[in-house]
């Protein structure tokens, strides 16, 4: 399930938001509209938005290359408003810097069409890797699990948040496609449900029987439904293997301590932050009070009442048991990744 | 703020599941409304759900006297249509077990009005005892914050799951009343929302400023708002302290002990369980999956999700740090409630 779609210099983002009741495609002809879609999560899941980022730079790149100029501030410009749009997700500053090297360096030559071709070879590249290292975190993450069926999920960690493979879900799936037969326990990830919506919605699409269960029920849910690992993906990890990803995480990895049970992290390298010494110094998004004051535009609470939203947490790399990448399986609970 | 409305011997319960949109009265002329109004949540909060129950058998007993009958297995059959309502909270079955001994000691006269007095009289009893426990239950709770302004509770637990008074919440309040500049940071409460819905909406009337979270977010927002205590009420406490609580407790337990702060629970006597040895014995009440696939009517998840509904878990004795009753303190993590 590939959240985005790039032919004929054309962008187009699948508006997540409206899953699954509805698969609306929306087309971005410009950087502010791609900054719209990623604040406002019709296009989220951390390797995905560093894509559709990289795609947003290409298809600004096209037009300023149209009016025969070679707009390499123009361009850095792009970038940075594109940075801004999330803070969280490593991948998002990862995948922009790479474009903006590839821009510098075809730029150099002053030819508008071959710097435009460049920054658009880069930005598939970026998704074409992604779509690789999705195929061997899978084989990866599966080698973790050789009897197991039982898992629990968090958020989504499918071909949405991704280049259209996924991270923790696409080892499940791997499992499933080897004749395992897997059944997924997802919580439904609020304020904005990722887990009922989307991962219900991939899961089933792919024949995998999915329960969900709210966040506050998955500590219990974890002991009564006898699940054997719980597997979620990563928006930033630090280099001592602290986990940033969708808040309510860190509640999981704590049960998972608690019962006994593995706690996997399936992400790119490309989410690695070797520059970021823990989970610390990991920013943390905190968006409006209104996702958790609403429910699809119908107030819950009273007025007066306020609400705080980090969109992400800090799971302690003591928590983790083994993280996956796309080169293999780094067991904890000690890591140290590093830059190369 | 109370639940319960019973004058001129007419018994009316606030409609929560309509709050905080609408106070809306419901009269309840039969012991099947009174068991539609528990299993519906109309009327929810274990001490305040064995107080309308005993007061639904009071209606019930004046109806049969009216036809000039002491109708001992009437009430008897009445009592456990509502004991089924519900089957975790143990002051359901309590306050049954009461009010129906004090009719059948009061039945042997043979005199119809005197019997449905003695009904009304123990009912009004178990009411005035539940108020009563909830101011003891405040100032105990309040003897073990001396200094702390920063609380974090769940589910609703104040006046309107009980008699009026509350148990977490009293404790809250108490603190406010005698000028602590307490502030609340209240779970939403998934699936049904009392966080956001009801115990926004009582700290709001009582001048306490709240802030909303959701049950995924409550773990890291303790650490984030330096949290000092977490304050929760229960449904049934075993022998040996297990809790059986809202669902989501057992994951705020969890989280108050990797953060190193308190984790308190406040109920009266009447939610022990001294019978019970441990928590795996308590019988947790699982509710239909519509409740996790619909919010307020509007379908969240694809058509074949399933969806499980535990609506309460247990938090075992080791991560409580006291149980507070209407009696005193009682510091863990070993309990021994007996049966006196």
């Amino acid at each position: 399930m590939d959240p985005l779609r790039f032919a004929g210099g054309r962008l187009f983002v699948l508006d997540q938001t409206a899953l699954p009741r509805e698969e609306r495609w929306l087309e971005i002809e410009s950087i502010a509209s791609m900054v719209e879609s990623i604040a406002g999560l019709k296009v989220r899941g951390a390797p995905a938005i560093g894509i559709a980022a990289a795609l947003a730079l290409a298809v600004e790149a096209a037009k300023i290359a149209a009016q025969g100029e070679v707009g390499k501030d123009a361009l850095r410009r792009a970038g940075e408003a594109l940075a801004a749009a999330r803070p969280t997700a490593v991948n998002l500053a990862w995948a922009l810097r790479r474009v903006l090297a590839a821009a510098a360096g075809a730029g150099e030559r002053g030819d508008p069409a071959a710097w435009s071709d460049a920054v658009r070879r880069e930005a598939l590249a970026i998704w074409e890797e992604d779509r690789a290292a999705s195929r061997s975190m899978a084989r990866w993450g599966a080698s973790l699990f050789p009897t197991e069926t039982l898992f629990m999920t968090h958020c989504n960690t499918g071909g949405l948040a991704t280049g259209g493979g996924g991270t923790a879900l696409s080892v499940l799936l791997e499992l499933k496609r080897s004749g395992r037969p897997v059944a997924v326990w997802a919580t439904e990830t609020r304020p904005l449900l990722q887990g009922a919506r989307l991962t219900a919605w991939e899961l089933l699409r792919e024949g995998v029987p999915v329960k969900l269960v709210t966040d506050g029920a998955a500590a219990s849910v974890m002991a009564r439904a006898r699940i054997e690992a719980v597997v979620v993906g990563a928006d930033r990890i630090a280099r001592n293997g602290d986990v940033a990803n969708k808040v309510g995480t860190f509640s999981l990895a704590l049960a998972a301590k608690e019962w006994g049970i593995p706690f996997v992290v399936v992400a790119p390298t490309s989410t690695l932050d070797p520059a970021c010494p823990s989970g610390e110094m990991i920013p943390i998004e905190e968006r409006d009070a209104v996702e958790v004051l609403e429910f699809q535009g119908v107030r819950i609470a009273p007025e007066g009442a306020g609400a705080e939203n980090p969109a992400f947490d800090v799971t302690p790399a003591r928590l983790v048991t083994a993280i996956v990448t796309e080169r293999g399986v780094n067991r904890g609970p000690a890591y140290e990744f590093s830059a190369d």
